[in-house]
C-alpha cells in the first residue's frame, strides 16, 4: 500500500445508522488534499483507531462531544506523519497522534488530543493507538482512579477480551487483585487465562441468565469488590447481583446497547446498589488528558518488563473501514482494532 | 383506644404479595402476650413506622436483611413502652424504639436498633419515628455523606414530598443548595415550596416524559449537581439526562418499582454517567447506626429553631394497617406515615 496519495479519500457519514451500521450509512469519497491554515498542520494518517465510541458519535444525541455532522468524515483517533506544518511546534516528518478522521489526510491544530510521538521508542507506532494510547490510558486511570483496587480484592471485567478490558485485567492483577473476566467464546476465554493471566474466565455465549449467574457465583463465591463494565445489559445486571458490600463499578462502556433499536436497557438491578451500598461511576479518558504521560510511563515500563501483553488486530485499507468497524460489535476482533490506511 | 390489651394482635404475612399488596396477603391474629426471655424486654408498641422498605422485606429475595418469613408478623420500626424487663439496662415504663413488628407486644433484646428515648424531650414521641428516627437520620447522612453539597449547588429530589425527601430538601437548603423537588400532584408541590422552602417544584403527574424533561430543564437550565433518588423509573431516567459534569446521585429508594410485576426498570439512561462522569451511590441508614446521635443532635437543633418542618401522617388502629401501608404507593400520605396501635 502506498504511503502517499494524490487525492484525499474520506469516509463520510451519509445518514445516521439505525441499529447496527450498514455500508449505505457511509460513503468513501475522493476530494483534493486540503491545505493547512496558519498554525495548523497537514497529517498523512497511517493508522485509524476503530473504537466503540465512534458508534456513539454517529448518534444525533448530545454527549461528551458533539455528534459527527452528516456529510462529515467519521471521527477517529489516528496516528500519522506531518506532511506540511504551519505551526512552529511541528516539523515535517514528525509522527503525531490526534483526534482526526478516517481519511488519508487531516488538517490538525494543537488541542488537548494532538501529541507528537516517537516511533523509535516503540516496536510499532500502532502502540500509540493501543497500550500507549487512549485504550491503555483509559484502562490505567480506570483501575487507579475509579476502581482503586486493594491487594486481595476481586475484580470482574465485563468485556475482558476487548482492548480496554484485557489491559484492565492485567493492571488489576499487577495491583494484587484476583481477576475474573467475562468474554464471548471459548477462544477469547482461553486467551484471558493463558495470555492475559486472568484467574478465571467465563464465556457468556450460550448461557441463560441463571447459568451466567451460577458461573459467576462459582468463580467468586463471596462476590466481587470491583466491576469494570464495558458491556452493559445482562452482563451488568448479573454483575450487580454479585457485588460485595461497598463494591465499586467503573462504567467505561455499554457496547451491548450501542446498536439497540429499542432504546437503552441500562441497569435493571440498580436496587442492589442500596443493598450493597455500592457505587457506579462513569469513566471518560478525556478527564485525564493532562496526565497522559503519567499513564504512558507506567504502561511502557510494564510492557518493557514483559508484565503487560497487548494485542492489536490490524485490518487493511480505508475501503474496508466499515466491515472492519463492525467487527467490534460482532466481537470478531482479537485485540485493539486498528485500520491501516497507508 | 386502650393502651393495654389482654391479647397480642399481630399482623402476619400469609403469602408473598405479587405486585401491589392486597388484604389477603396478610392476616390479623390474636395470640397470648409473650413473656420475655432472660436479658430481653416486653414492649407495648404504641406507634408503628410504615415505610416503603417493608415492601422489600415482603419479597423472598436476599437483601440487606432477611425477608420476613411467611407466617411471621410484618417487621416494622416501632416506638413503645417497656412492660416487663429482664435486662438491667431497661426499666418498666421506659420508652424504646426498635426494629419490632406490627403487633401489640414485641419481645426485644439489645441490638443495633434498640434505643431508649425520652418522650419529655419532644412534643410527640412519634418524632422518634420521623425527624429523629430512621427517616431523619437517612436524610441527614444521605445529604452529608453521600450528596456532600457545596453552597450554590443545585439538588433535585425525586419523591420530594415524602418523609425522607421533604427533610432532604430542607437540609440541602440549610447547606446552601438550590432545591428542586418532584412530587405527584399540585397539593404536594405547593407544600414543597410553601412549607418546606423548595426553590422549585415539579408535578410529574399528567406529564409526558418530554414534558417532564422540559419542566426540569426550565427549573435547572444548567443541570443538577446532585440527585436524591427515592422513586426510580422515569423520574430517575429523566434526572440522568440533566446531570452536570461530575454530578452525584444518592440512591435511597426506588418506590416506583417495588410493586412491579414485570421486574425492575432500573436506570435506562445509565450511559449519561459516562457522558457526565457522574456517580450513583447506594444509601442505607443501617451504615450509620453508630452515628445516630450525631444526626439527631443536628436535626433536633434545627427543629427547635424552626428551621426544619416535619409532617407526620398518623393512621389509627392495627386493623387499618394494610390500607394505611398502601397509602405509600398511592401517594396519599401527607408526611411520615405512622400507624397508632395504642
Amino acid at each position: 500500500m502506498s504511503t502517499t496519495a494524490e487525492r484525499n479519500r474520506r469516509l463520510l457519514v451519509r445518514r445516521r445508522p439505525v441499529g447496527l451500521p450498514v455500508t449505505e450509512d457511509f460513503e468513501l469519497v475522493e476530494v483534493p488534499i486540503p491545505k493547512p491554515h496558519d498554525r495548523a498542520i497537514l497529517v498523512r494518517n497511517h493508522f485509524c483507531s476503530l473504537d466503540p465510541a465512534i458508534r456513539g458519535w454517529l448518534e444525533d444525541v448530545p454527549s461528551y462531544m458533539p455528534p459527527i455532522a452528516l456529510n462529515d468524515p467519521v471521527r477517529a483517533i489516528t496516528v500519522g506523519r506531518v506532511v506540511t506544518s504551519r505551526h512552529p511546534d511541528f516539523q515535517t516528518g514528525d509522527w503525531v497522534v490526534g483526534l482526526n478522521a478516517i481519511e488519508d489526510y487531516s488538517i490538525a491544530a494543537p488541542d488537548a488530543f494532538l501529541r507528537i510521538v516517537d516511533p523509535a521508542a516503540v516496536p510499532s507506532v500502532t502502540l500509540y493507538l493501543s497500550a500507549l494510547g487512549a485504550v491503555g490510558v483509559t484502562a490505567y486511570f480506570g483501575v487507579m482512579e475509579v476502581c482503586r483496587p486493594r491487594p486481595g480484592e476481586t475484580i470482574l471485567i465485563n468485556g475482558a477480551a476487548g482492548a480496554v478490558g484485557s489491559i484492565v485485567g492485567q493492571i488489576a492483577r499487577l495491583k494484587g487483585c484476583r481477576t475474573i473476566g467475562i468474554a464471548g467464546g471459548s477462544v477469547k476465554c482461553r486467551r484471558l487465562t493463558e495470555r492475559y493471566g486472568f484467574d478465571a474466565a467465563i464465556d457468556y455465549r450460550g448461557k441463560s441468565p441463571s447459568a451466567l449467574s451460577a458461573a459467576l457465583a462459582a468463580a467468586a463465591p463471596e462476590g466481587v469488590d470491583i466491576v469494570f463494565e464495558n458491556v452493559g445489559g445482562l452482563l451488568l445486571d448479573t454483575a450487580l447481583m454479585h457485588l460485595k458490600l461497598h463494591a465499586r463499578v467503573a462504567l467505561c462502556g455499554l457496547i451491548s446497547e450501542y446498536n439497540s433499536t429499542t432504546g437503552p436497557v441500562g441497569a435493571r438491578n440498580l436496587w442492589q446498589l442500596i443493598v450493597k451500598r455500592a457505587t457506579i461511576q462513569g469513566l471518560f479518558t478525556g478527564d485525564f488528558l493532562d496526565r497522559f504521560a503519567e499513564a504512558q510511563t507506567a504502561l511502557a515500563a510494564w510492557l518493557d518488563k514483559g508484565l503487560l501483553v497487548v494485542d492489536e488486530h490490524i485490518e487493511e485499507g480505508i475501503e474496508n473501514a466499515v466491515p472492519a468497524f463492525l467487527r467490534l460489535f460482532a466481537g470478531t476482533n482479537d485485540g485493539k482494532l486498528i485500520l491501516r490506511i497507508a
